[in-house]
């Protein structure tokens, strides 16, 4: 078992909880050596001595043997990562925008350098998802993935539902709770999100892809009308971030927001939790759930990783490894509901079957299937306050498309 | 990465599933060679050329390098296990009794042989809580378990609740749908789910402990009357195992029938479900669901343990190295619910507290507080129809004793 001496990058209320656990456990035998902060004026709960503003005191010191990066800036993040694990040091991070942008560098100087780059704390706070991905759910018994990744907008959602709030309340509220990002449109427009979702990609499929390359869209154009009209179906609405193995092993993946039936068991995670359903062969589904934002979360999935790190633990990228890599495919269609403001924003021709058009003067909606290619090459349905809206279950195969077809009505009759 | 080639022993649902997954993913590099069955008379949906009833042809076969021991009987199961790892092989069990009695001589043979014993099949079906535990919980940072792990228990309990069966009914129902043991006492009266409390314990806290040594009641004396006054309460009645960390730092840990709100995450696990609450440091509280009992969960966990055996894993048994192990302590009371036929069978001086007496000329009730000791060394709460069910937040330190004496009603008057 190894002793471990820190560098700590940062010394927010992450860094300040773990320095406050590392000093009450000693049987963790962990210490902090140094902090780097940005700004030496303020006030710190911590011994003065602790701190410094000069990143190599850190990166150069021998004695410190892991660095646990929780800055908020990705770039910096980045070389800090990098200049760490060339100097021969373990890394904790709970950056996932540097880790999704990233992900083929940093797969490279862990290969390079030997040393652990661990980031339990940079997906789902203290739900342990990485590890269980990498660890138990071997790539082909693994059917699925949907989960609830973002705990600001799983808070607004809530508060949409549960207390009427409006869209623009319920953000305001969850930034007073802290429970977002400085800039709220990385949450509440899925980017957050969608960072997470390349993380699980890599560990639950082995696939190596960008955020770019993934389609996705947060909540920001979800109306109060959305909200009543999944109540009145026993209905919620969630933003999820999906991956699903389709019949001819390749997997379809986006984070979109989805309506889900009360008996769901992501409908149980409510206000900041963040939840994961994993579907793999024989075992049904599996359900986790534990808060996914704030403070707390993260410095406990840091905690968790010092302790793999005494160790020696790191990941295997195992289905990184293995002979056939399952690919991200765009060959299905989705059930989608579309709520509008005006019908010519809605590009009829662009759904292969429509199900229901439901206008009114005020908030219209048309529900049907498009081809999930259509959704990548246009952007009129996220677009003039139209709000796509997955339905349960949406996900068509191409072999299914044709059946549907037959339901469809006429476009050309409204 | 190692080719696996299994022998299995028994070939019932799971074993069956088992053959036929197997037979599906060639990419998991796992054959079956040989399965030995007790019944060669029975047909089987494998070739006939698979199954043997000599047991020394699997356990003498060099080429197999794995056992899988899926039977029911403990006692032959620890002959298959100690023999096949003496024999060099890795081996794979569900049978949590024949752990949870052996954990001693289990793991001596593990160290002595260097071989790998996986059993995550046999605590919660599909939920990986074992592994977890191992390799994500940090003893000193995990504050306490409250675990549903008999999912025939839950069935009934749920079925009574939510359908306002008796309890005679809901057993009926649990065995049709295949989920109680063949012996019902087994899961009714909590020899099952302290097993599984055996095994939680070690991996959780480094515990080596008998099921003998440990306390447990199951449900077979809770009567409908006790489900509504739970509902009234806006609570539910769970069977769960309890290990939680004492302020000394010594684990106060139990099976027994428990009062939860609504609210708490285990009454989101209903029917055959069973589910996991850790709490930890910094983290709050993890909560993980899956299917626990029935043939396929189990095949599912058999399975991840297939997979990890692919990459060499074994337990570290990390907690049970540790210089401080933790011990287990009677030294708390518990807030209880007592209901019964007949007040002569209720010994009131037994209790450190007494917060109501609520008699009717059916079925009575006590509340109050009772030294942990005291049930362990006296079983009158058990006998004559009583029914002992924990209140919410059960457990009471030393410290916080005098406290509640102060409120006590004296039970004189009654």
């Amino acid at each position: 078992m190894q002793q471990l001496t820190l560098g700590v990058f940062g010394f927010g209320v992450v860094g300040e909880g773990l320095y406050k656990i590392l000093n009450q456990t000693p049987t963790l035998q962990t210490t902090i050596k140094k902090i780097c902060i940005k700004n030496p004026e303020k006030k710190r709960n911590a011994p003065e001595s602790l701190f410094t503003i000069e990143k190599n005191e850190l990166l150069n010191d021998k004695s410190i043997n892991v660095i646990v990066e929780l800055i908020d800036d990705a770039e910096a993040a980045l070389s800090i990562v990098t200049t760490a694990l060339q100097n021969g040091k373990h890394v904790i991070t709970a950056n996932k925008k540097m880790l999704a942008h990233n992900l083929n560098e940093l797969l490279h100087f862990q290969k390079s350098t030997g040393k652990s780059l661990l980031y339990e704390a940079s997906v789902c706070g203290a739900i342990p998802i990485i590890r269980n991905l990498e660890e138990y759910y071997d790539n082909d018994l693994l059917h699925g993935i949907n989960a609830i990744v973002n705990g600001s907008t799983n808070f607004i959602l809530t508060k949409m539902f549960e207390e009427n709030l409006s869209f623009a309340d319920a953000l305001t509220l969850a930034q007073q709770r802290g429970f977002a990002e400085s800039n709220p449109k990385l949450d509440v427009e899925g980017y957050d999100a969608v960072n997470k979702l390349t993380e699980l990609l890599l560990h639950a499929y082995g696939i190596v892809t960008h955020p770019d390359n993934l389609l996705f869209n947060g909540i920001q154009n979800l109306s109060l009308t959305d909200a009543i009209i999944a109540k009145q179906k026993n209905q919620q609405i969630k933003l999820i971030a999906n991956a699903k193995k389709l019949k001819d092993g390749s997997i379809a993946t986006f984070v979109l927001p989805q309506f889900i039936y009360n008996t769901n068991s992501l409908a149980f995670a409510k206000n900041e939790y963040n939840a994961v359903v994993l579907e793999s062969a024989l075992s049904d589904k599996q359900f986790f759930l534990g808060k996914g934002a704030g403070s707390f979360p993260t410095a406990s999935a840091v905690l968790s990783d010092i302790s793999a790190l005494r160790f020696d633990y790191k990941y295997e990228y195992r289905k990184l490894n293995q002979p056939q890599v399952s690919k991200v495919s765009n060959q299905f269609a989705v059930k989608v509901f579309i709520s509008f403001d005006d019908v010519k924003n809605i590009e009829k021709n662009d759904f292969i079957s429509i199900e229901t058009w439901h206008i009114t003067n005020t908030r219209s909606y048309i529900t049907g299937v498009v081809a999930f290619a259509t959704l990548e090459n246009n952007d009129w349905w996220k677009l003039n306050n139209n709000s796509l809206i997955l339905l349960p279950n949406a996900i068509v195969e191409l072999d299914e498309i044709e059946q549907l077809k037959k339901k469809s009505i006429n476009a050309a009759t409204v």
